[in-house]
């Protein structure tokens, strides 16, 4: 490919409004230009990545004998219907209708889609396990748009699923999955991914796994252990409490006026937040219950740990009912029937704690949770915080990174099949719902992504397994007929070897063709110069390392292998 | 791929309402299940064949330096509005709201993209030409989608789209992306295509061609010559005319009585329908003006030409105007602003004709047009009739087929450049707006027009080069050692060799086994039986010749290459 006829412009003014540094090279790199919010067109360099990073799933995911099929984007009301999805999605959902009034929807994802492909077209148990899976485009009206390819609202992905006859085999086949999913990691180049199991959210079903890059411009909170390989959402991250141990005290009422907040009762008594206990107040709107979340007050509640506790949404309030005193609420059984209360695990064993006394203006002191108020149970709902112990390892501190999920993995179950009434005979004759899983993978997100964690000051430094081409041909003088001559060989030997080539034909200066190759990300350059030919060298730049190594016209493929086998 | 696996399910039945042999296969082999009117998922072998088809397009316009891009199918109203046809294209085109209520439209053609894409990312002349294309979903609400992938509402498209500085450079590009179109359609193994002028349409500009697979499922007519290689759409299809030439005769008022049409007309006064001149009336509801339409009795009138002449819409009509006398209108010059009389070409010279008399109930006999009443012009406005002569070559006669239309291309001239305000400095530093051209190919219309080329009263017979799997491995008796040893050995033996094998693994009978692979239309069949084996051979059987070759295991590799180099 010539320079001087690629379709896409670099420029060196970075775009105003841009913060990640994907968007910002992609961008001034001439790979993606934007159509309206949340939309991009791709370049021809970027989508020679994307050709490549399709390849790559699509061999691992053949590799563990998925079925490519290729579902549609605009599907009819009533398959979302069947799932129940075409009322509980909201807004996120782009919703139109069709010449002859019928509500349709575009996809954003495919569950029901694949459901109604394989049901009556399998019958049998043993047709099963069988996984599909499919490279297409999705469309999600994402409220925030933005990073560039990161959050879009059209977006190639590869989206798979599989069907199994019991929870054994599903289990079996997503670890499979798994593994291939950091296989393609891999092969794309990417270093820092790490699986964390997740909430599952409007997908249903128990067991779900994300799949993230680390990275500052991630918009995800990760637990990581600093010892083991323990790592999970902030959603669902579980940690070891510290145990704040200490002789019980005989209880204390206290006048504490109108210190009703932590840190305004830590001060005024002198306590640390975690000797006191904070209650926290919420309301389900479905089923018209107040909840009273207590927890040590250094914590913060995890709403989504409380949202799959009640299986239902919550939503934090300032609570108004005449049995709460608010400011001052205190551990006790509220027998109230519009009233749930909870314990969180931070409060088992915990003493002398300083707690609201249900009356105002008063809090109690050297309150401790086995003598003065068992609850019956304690519940998980607290934030994992940097610093707290590792649960798994028992050894290692967590700590809180960011990531951006360039992958997720469900478990589903029979959500799907059973509402949708899909059913095969097992080996009795009865008729079962097959149990599914789901596998996602965002396409321009793990492009962007890439970029993300694989770039400089100077612009993107491609892996050489996705690079959108591994050469850089780059005369210097191509009006020197020796340059002009020795490029074009060089370009010939370099095509009949199976190299990538974007040629830099244009009579410009080093420095900006040279700017040009490094703000594009391409892994080898090739330069060919007057000066260089008369000690009959060649010069390579690795765009990786910055390393430069002259050779011979007649030792170019030689190192050229050993420079990609060190980058591969 | 062992069948016992794969997704989809091959059954007898003809399903209802089922018209196309593509639609009936591909529905009872297992290729397709329909989602929705108009909307299909495409099932694993027919993905695998989409892919192949992809895969050949790609090369060729690669080979034609195209650039590949990949263009959104959501696209907000602004982008068109600016080339106006936001408001020129009808319910064909899906339209909706996002979450922010902002008009936007789901493409169905990517002009506005790819001039958004290209301009101010293209700034000089010398960076043209250049020619991006994607092959990407597309969304028409087609009001009467048929014949299963034939017309459907969403479909995978190429779409490519070309930039000049010149009419001479896009003529020149135009023809080798025509040469590259004939390439493609070879490959994919149609064997009676050909390109036919035609009608632009809605997307501007002036020339266009059609590539049309001659096939009675076509829903459109095609003009051929039987001599030459003349090919044209009806709609823009010309021919010499046949002079029925006579010695003229005195005109002749007669009463015709109640006889308006030339039927009667004809049965009254005992003459053919190409001696008289018919009038046909049309309105122009945008200019308000009646048109009045004169051809030879024998002849229709083309809407198409007319519409392109008039450059308006045009309706056909029940005139109803002081000055007409309806079934009775004859040649003369309508004075009224609101009437534009018409003469076609197979006036010129006629003579002797029964003509209207402009009074009821009487027609003319006997007039003549270089006598009685001549026209300051006449137009081409008449439909080719089937056996009319070539007027290309002069010899040949005229047949009308019917055909699909798998691809087209379009001259668009500067119609979206202009509108949409792209520009570039030609070698004079001055601003042009880039000539365009426009070239289409659905691919998955290629794949059901394959199939109703190439298929028989059994099933499909893929075309080598993009059947889903080359070879159909059907073991009769997996049950017997040796059939089960030497199965394994011969499947090794042909991956290892690159073969694609489809593995029929069932324990079924050897009737039902054939019936699959030959529904499914697998080019080649390997069977291995017990009975085979005793005297140490293999049965090969060729889909499209229903040929069976015996040979050894030893001789198998190279006996299938000369079968696939025959079929190739």
């Amino acid at each position: 490919m010539k320079i001087s006829k690629l379709v896409g412009e670099r420029t060196k003014e970075v775009p105003s409004g841009v913060i990640a540094k994907s968007h910002e090279y992609l961008l001034r790199a001439g790979y993606i230009k934007q159509v309206c919010n949340g939309v991009f067109s791709l370049l021809p360099p970027a989508f020679r990545v994307q050709l490549k990073l399709e390849k790559i799933i699509r061999e691992e995911m053949d590799k563990i004998g998925g079925q490519e099929v290729l579902l549609p984007v605009l599907m009819p009301k009533e398959l979302w219907e069947e799932s129940g999805r075409y009322s509980s999605i909201g807004s996120e959902m782009f919703r139109l209708k069709d010449r002859a009034e019928h509500d349709m929807v575009l996809g954003m994802t495919h569950e029901e889609a694949a459901v109604h492909l394989a049901r009556n077209t399998i019958k049998s148990y043993d047709q099963l396990p069988f996984m599909i899976y499919q490279i297409q485009t999705k469309l999600r009206d994402e409220p925030r748009a933005r990073a560039g390819l990161i959050r879009v609202r059209e977006f190639i992905m590869k989206d798979a699923y599989s069907f199994h006859t019991s929870k054994e085999d599903l289990d079996e086949y997503y670890e499979k999955v798994k593994d291939a999913y950091f296989r393609i990691y891999k092969r794309m180049g990417m270093k820092n991914v790490v699986s964390v199991k997740s909430d599952s959210g409007m997908m249903g079903g128990k067991i779900a796994d994300e799949f993230m890059l680390i990275t500052d411009i991630g918009e995800d909170s990760l637990v990581v252990c600093d010892n083991c390989d323990y790592s999970a959402n902030m959603e669902v991250a579980e940690s070891i409490l510290d145990i704040y141990d200490s002789i019980e005290q005989p209880t204390e009422l206290v006048n504490t006026g109108d210190s009703k907040t932590i840190e305004d009762v830590c001060k005024l008594l002198n306590v640390k937040p975690y000797q006191t206990c904070k209650a926290v107040c919420y309301y389900l709107s479905k089923s018209k219950k107040y909840v009273i979340a207590f927890i040590r007050g250094d914590l913060e509640v995890n709403e989504i740990k409380l949202r799959n506790l009640l299986k239902e949404e919550v939503v934090a309030i300032s609570v108004d009912h005449p049995k709460i005193v608010a400011g001052y609420i205190g551990p006790k059984n509220f027998k109230e029937e519009d009233i749930i209360t909870l314990y969180d695990v931070s409060l088992k064993n915990a003493k002398n704690l300083v707690v609201g006394a249900n009356a105002k203006p008063y809090h109690i002191k050297n309150f401790s949770f086995n003598r003065d108020f068992i609850p019956e149970t304690f519940v998980d709902i607290s934030k994992v915080k940097e610093g707290q112990k590792c649960k798994k390892c028992g050894k290692g501190n967590l700590k809180i990174v960011r990531g951006i999920e360039i992958g997720n993995i469900f478990q589903l179950g029979t959500k799907y099949t059973a509402s949708m009434n899909m059913t095969v005979h097992d080996s009795k004759g009865e008729e079962i719902n097959p149990i599914m899983g789901c596998y996602g993978i965002g396409v321009g997100r793990c492009l962007a992504s890439i970029v993300e964690e694989s770039s400089d000051e100077k612009g993107i430094i491609w892996p050489i397994s996705v690079a959108p081409w591994q050469i850089y041909l780059c005369p210097l003088r191509l009006d020197d007929e020796n340059v002009a001559k020795t490029t074009l060989e060089i370009n010939n030997i370099l095509e009949e070897a199976g190299y990538e080539i974007l040629f830099d034909d244009r009579n410009i200066s080093a420095g900006s063709k040279f700017a040009d190759s490094e703000l594009m990300g391409i892994p080898i350059r090739i330069v060919i110069s007057p000066r260089s030919l008369q000690n009959n060298e060649i010069e390579i730049a690795i765009r990786k390392t910055g390393e430069k190594i002259m050779c011979s016209k007649g030792e170019l493929l030689k190192t050229l292998k050993s420079i990609v086998d060190n980058l591969g």
